[in-house]
């Protein structure tokens, strides 16, 4: 099946959103892949799905509700008989059902937590309690551990029994016997290819396990999985017990979360913290109008700007042909600056501390990339002259000459305030990708227009102004 | 160890960039971490990292070669002696090598492919043929496969055997014993559990097994391993031939680099495709004056949409004090609204299809949000007037009354034209996330003007113009 196929067999499978009897449509999507029986569901209302979900196998139901994208599932699992969706939480893993709780308001939490019998109830209190974004939030506490007594035959012979239970099994936590503290991690592929008969430690590496506590970001734990190619870290509390673990795949949920997040946010608004068609008319109107309200009302500053050179406007009109074209260089080259910069700190290939040498780097760049702009600038006004598109007045040169100075002065400033402020951002404790991009904007224009306004009667002191 | 020690290591090791020499280095480092090794060699000139690679044991020399994070691979290796670069190459993946040769030029790159032995050679060589950016060019040939005659015992066995090199073991492609054509795949953990006497296909799944084509584009490969949670998806030929696989560390680091390729073209300029600091001065001149350029040329199209309004600006210079504040209301909006569709659209949360739906959603919204802030202006404008602030002379109302009009309208078609243009560069072929940003704002700029000033036409005609 090709990556095209895929996308299509939600779409086969339900064309224009007509589909017979729940039962029906259970029946034929008990062969699909879960991940595809989301799609289906996540067009059907909440009830519907509730009773294809209920008509499935209960494997498949599980494996199901098991799949992040599902996106209603808990008023679905509300929708259900209360036996059926105890036995569905009860077979669900604990962090899927912790994420359908975390996004489930009372009544319906109260009465989805009758189903829970008492020990998973507690172990989804437990992940509740971590707040968003920290590694305890996207765990899972379904992971083998052994201790350090045991032979690789123990080891395997238990892994058998406890296969099907547990998220992953190809990294096994060897534990101290005693007080359970986590002494190694050991990859399924070296127990395979080890002796039976020798102790499980004989598979394991000589370095101490790279863990992470409950309260790490979501980010670092990512950073981590992705630099030393792990397909699990383990979470520890402070007496090395570890309480869960975060698989490689919801890491790269979290990536793809974050990269919608981060898009989002660079272009202006809140994060949606949904899908587009899923949000309301006037939810969507908050996210936007917030930003929108905000950067406008900073933006009223070039407005000030401009009363404030008044006399210079009325003296020369010309000048004001120019400033649309001027202050988009700016916002333009602050633009590039801060996206070059937000990904360098996001990657860690830049710490705080070197701003300097980014300081260095972009003053001489900023002029460069200035002059470039303002030769062009001073070309297409000397052309439109010469060839008499349009009369710029006697003092032509002069007013070119204004133009293209202030482009290096503007573009100069972009370069340098885009870059430096993800770091101001950074050390005041945001997150430089939330908001940089607006902020230099505004930032850039209202500056923009003083640099212009200052070269102008600079230069056209005597003559124009 | 938590995130924070794992960065802090490196700098630990290398106060300042001050180090000992290679050979005391290398001793320092035998033990760590290959991912960290890297980051070590990554600051180091690379006639030093391959002085410190000669003296670091052999496997972990190859460990540290086959990290994708390390920089400079070719230089490095080309700069060790020949015998030594030819085991490294003997022993590093296929797919690691093929990246080393894919960026080394001539003479360094005939130099290095002298190394390798006749088999790998012409391995490497069907990997550069893949074009970037498709799974064949990221996918490794190191794999398990099995005829499917096999009980689960022997497939234990061989996997014994082949564990040292094969990058995973975790999924097992079994292949038809006569035509090599792959019949199914299964997980090792599934084996695990099985009967050891019982055919290897009594562990595997009834449906066919997700595949791709090698010319699969790398983010379908991506959304594919995201979607249905797999550890590795097998690349096959036209026979169905397992040629190689794509694995989820592979998939992870194409997601950085993507992230990081799709911020940088938000911000409007070309992907830096290396670390801020690694760039040359000229080259980034390069990668950001083309996008600059570009942009300004476009953006003169607004000096000629204001000359064109020449007449107007004369006699009514208290409209140019709003140029700014709505030019960038206009851009504001249509970047939100483009940076919306972008992800929706790669996300594929919506189709090309769905564009009218996005349309009908969009227009009321843009009503909303330019009313929004129409209302603010307008109430900026009698304010500042009633308390002394400014004087905007004696039609301020119809001046107030023109901006909030204007604003509704750009803010609108801001976010029309930011919500339909990503439709526009996906339906001509064209990643909507490339250019839309950039291409947006200007857009809006220019149509903004105009709207403007039709506006103040409508409005003003008879008093102010």
């Amino acid at each position: 099946m090709s990556p095209s196929d895929v996308d299509a067999a939600p779409t086969a499978l339900m064309p224009d959103g007509k589909v017979g009897a729940p039962v029906a449509l259970a029946h034929r999507l008990a062969d699909e892949r879960a991940a595809d029986i989301v799609d289906v569901l996540d067009r059907q209302p909440s009830v519907i799905a509730a009773a294809v979900l209920l008509h499935l196998p209960l494997d498949k139901a599980i494996a199901v509700l098991d799949q992040p994208g599902l996106e209603r599932g808990a008023e679905i699992i509300a929708a259900l008989p209360p036996e059926r969706a105890a036995q569905l939480l009860a077979g669900m893993s604990a962090d899927r059902v912790a994420d359908v709780f975390r996004v489930t308001a009372e009544p319906v939490r109260s009465e989805l937590l009758k189903h829970l019998d008492p020990r998973k109830k507690s172990s989804i209190e437990a992940l509740l309690a971590y707040p968003e974004g920290t590694a305890g939030s996207i765990m899972t506490t379904e992971f083998v551990s052994v201790p350090f007594t045991w032979t690789i035959a123990q080891v395997l012979d238990h892994i058998r029994k406890v296969e099907h239970a547990s998220e992953t099994i190809y990294s096994i936590y060897v534990v101290e016997p005693v007080n359970r503290a986590l002494v190694h991690v050991v990859p399924l592929r070296r127990l395979i290819s080890g002796d039976p008969d020798a102790n499980v430690l004989t598979a394991a590496s000589t370095r101490r396990p790279l863990t992470v506590t409950a309260l790490a970001s979501r980010d670092d734990v990512a950073r981590l999985i992705s630099k030393y190619d792990m397909l699990a870290v383990p979470v520890v509390d402070e007496q090395d017990h570890v309480i869960g673990i975060v698989t490689v795949d919801d890491v790269i949920d979290v990536m793809v979360q974050r990269q919608t997040e981060q898009v989002q946010r660079f272009g202006g608004m809140e994060a949606l913290g949904a899908p587009y068609l899923e949000i309301g008319f006037w939810q969507m109107i908050r996210k936007r109008g917030g930003w929108l309200c905000a950067l406008f009302l900073s933006e009223m500053l070039t407005a000030s700007a401009m009363q404030g050179f008044e006399g210079e406007l009325e003296k020369a009109i010309v000048l004001t042909l120019f400033i649309p074209l001027i202050m988009s260089s700016g916002g333009n080259s602050g633009s590039q600056a801060t996206s070059l910069l937000i990904r360098a700190l996001a990657l860690r290939q830049i710490q705080l501390r070197d701003w300097w040498r980014i300081a260095i780097r972009e003053l001489p760049t900023g002029i460069t990339l200035g002059a470039l702009l303002g030769v062009i600038g001073i070309a297409r006004i000397a052309l439109w002259q010469k060839l008499g598109f349009y009369d710029y007045g006697e003092q032509w040169a002069l007013v070119a000459l204004t133009v293209g100075a202030a482009l290096v002065g503007i573009v100069t400033f972009g370069s340098m305030t885009g870059s430096m402020l993800p770091f101001v951002l950074q050390r005041i404790g945001f997150d430089p990708a939330t908001a940089s991009a607006p902020f230099v904007a505004t930032l850039v224009d209202v500056t923009g227009l003083v640099i212009y306004f200052s070269v102008a009667m600079l230069i056209l002191r005597g003559t124009l102004l």
